[in-house]
């Protein structure tokens, strides 16, 4: 298109005039929303030279999709129940996934989930998209901890919440700052709508969230009456240390909404995710949404997968993968890399945080990579203020093929000696 | 939950008061999205008495769903393609299913489409929902033929659009009407974003939109440089007459969004449908979404079922099937109903649309169809006011089993004849 330029041979029509709906007139029609952020990378735009191993997505290893279960599941569902798989199934989603979710995926001591505490949504970014219309008005302040993944903070830019940074210690989101900061927008009438965390290997650090700090953070929030938002897309990928209890238990889940997916623990192109909270504002999320809901077959499927027990070995399994895909990493990174950069040495997730010296530039580093064919991400993707997180990079571990770990940290480690010239 | 009432055992911690975040909490809390629209119905609240018959859902007879030929697209897919099939997508979605959707489900004379014409998305319904966050800010006003689908208008209005309704005759929507609206918009200052219309076998009426009036429209349109949203679910199920060229046709493709669906063609519960136009409108739509893309699993199989050549016959098939339900109910009003009520005998698509005599209520219809034991939609539903429509009623023949249709008729008959007393 534009079809016709002149004349429409079928109808003899004139047609429009181009120029009457090209730039100017889009510019005038489009929304506030698609002002407030700039086009996002919607595809991977190459890694550089042929053969670049990429280190940037925080996927699942391609290698142990679990395909058979997951066949087995959907022939199941289609001998079964294929009515309801290929129609409708409701905004909320399918009751019996709701409760896999409730009382199998998320249960843990202390936390008594039914059904009516789950919405399931197309991927915990819809997940995040469906909180913002719920509860932000443009203009409306939401908090995140930084560094914090920059398809949150774009998520919420679009549905117009100005954004405002807390930083973080190796204990997690620093709740005194988080409550100066309150207390200041509260001064000057702000409306601060959720505090965004990750508590669990948080991404891009790695971090996890202290059981000190978690206390801390509910605490703060509660007495500002303002909503937790935690992410958890990591959480079940514990390589060691104990599982500490999640925001939602520890607030007797109230003030918080906990998102969490399928994308991480089986396969992200299932597209289905839940948020996790008090019915009330379950209803709420549900409420906004006038897409007909997430896709019953994919629901039912997973339903299957999980009833017929694949679930847990599956994550099992790839927690052993990614730790010992964590451990080449490090031991590569100890190795080559060690001399200019310090890193974390994370207890479970997908990442490794990298930091600079004085001086570094994550830009140059990211360039130098990319030249001799790794890509990683600059730690200013994870900011507010490019100028910030200029000395950090993160390396994801999950999606690489083992056998191209060392490979990638020693084209990392050549990249490193190119960029500190 | 709220999950504990005094203190998680686990931990000590003291947990949130509740009542901090019951309904005082959540409604200080949510945003004027959710404010905008009252609930809607999420599930379907009965149908009245046991063995009560649906006339209400604009949805394929699952009799038919091609359940055979999806299982096959779905086996060849993780066959031959199960690593991308399982990983994101994308938001635009997967080229070649796009490329189907242009060259051969949407192709017509006159209409060169290609790739970059087509977004793939969550649903009609979502497609709406990614229009109206594209284009419209609160306050802005968008413009429907009344009456029109329900959920359209509920979309429009929680995006914050001041809908201004349009009326129809037997041609589609009066433009002379929505030429003296717009001029009365403009004089008072308003800026309005897009024009909503169904061309083809329209819901709820079931009125095939003319040509002269398809080209009137986009005149209309044009002069005002007001976009034209057309919705075309049911576009492929005609019974006789000819094809008329479609608004994105006629109009060169310029000024003219055509929202598309494999729900009605193929099943609801896949959750994927399409928005076509010119390309920076498609790529402005794209930039909205958060929600990391439709299902790829799903859009392979699609694109597996319309590789193998399943859809054309199918479409084909349906239509056929579709016509004779038609045909059976207009038979069964015309024996039991014709005295009371006049009714369209539509050329195509899923909907019968009904009318009650000079005073005629159809609330008071649709309750005493109930306790016979029929469900329909009263008109009132496709309406911005509740005091326009009240004479008229939706049947939808799509739906329910064949061998039902006689009978759900006699019970509407009888419903007509109390209600009318």
């Amino acid at each position: 298109m534009p079809v016709q330029k002149t004349q429409n041979p079928s109808t003899g029509t004139a047609v429009q005039e181009p120029e009457l709906w090209a730039a100017e007139a889009l510019e005038r029609l489009r929304s506030d929303r698609v002002r407030r952020v700039p086009a996002g990378p919607q595809q991977s735009s190459g890694w550089g030279r042929e053969g670049a191993i990429a280190l940037t997505g925080g996927i699942p290893d391609p290698k142990y999709l679990p395909v058979d279960a997951l066949r087995r599941a959907l022939l199941t569902v289609l001998e079964r129940e294929h009515e309801p798989a290929l129609e409708y199934g409701g905004a909320q989603g399918l009751p019996v996934l709701r409760e896999y979710v409730a009382t199998r995926v998320c249960a843990e001591p202390g936390l008594d989930l039914g059904i009516e505490n789950v919405t399931l949504t197309s991927g915990s970014s819809h997940s995040l998209a469906n909180v913002t219309d719920t509860f932000v008005n443009p203009g409306d302040v939401v908090i995140a901890e930084l560094p914090s993944f920059s398809g949150a903070l774009r998520c919420f830019r679009s549905g117009g919440a100005d954004l405002v940074g807390v930083p973080m210690d190796e204990q997690g989101i620093d709740t005194e700052a988080l409550d100066r900061t309150l207390n200041e927008l509260e001064s000057q009438g702000r409306t601060v709508k959720f505090i965004y965390t990750i508590q669990n290997f948080q991404n891009p650090t790695g971090i996890m969230q202290s059981l000190e700090r978690r206390k801390s953070l509910i605490e703060v929030a509660g007495r500002h009456h303002v909503l937790i938002v935690d992410d958890d897309p990591y959480g079940q990928f514990r390589f060691r240390g104990d599982r500490l209890p999640s925001l939602l238990a520890l607030s007797g889940g109230e003030g918080v909404l906990s998102v969490g997916t399928f994308s991480k623990i089986i396969a992200t192109g299932l597209r289905s995710a839940w948020v996790l909270g008090r019915k009330e504002y379950i209803d709420a999320l549900v409420s906004t949404r006038f897409d007909g809901g997430s896709t019953p077959l994919i629901q039912r499927m997973i339903a299957a997968f999980i009833e017929a027990g694949d679930l847990e070995p599956h994550v099992a399994k790839m927690t052993q993968i990614y730790h010992e895909k964590c451990e080449t990493m490090l031991r590569a990174m100890d190795e080559r890399c060690s001399s200019r950069v310090t890193y974390s040495r994370p207890d479970g997730g997908f990442f490794i945080w990298g930091e600079l010296p004085e001086g570094g530039d994550c830009m140059a580093l990211v360039q130098a990579a990319r030249e001799e064919g790794v890509a990683i991400v600059p730690g200013t993707s994870y900011m507010l203020q490019p100028e910030l997180g200029r000395r950090n990079f993160r390396l994801a571990y999950s999606y690489v093929p083992e056998e191209q770990i060392f490979e990638a940290i020693q084209r990392l480690g050549r990249a490193l000696e190119k960029s500190a010239r």
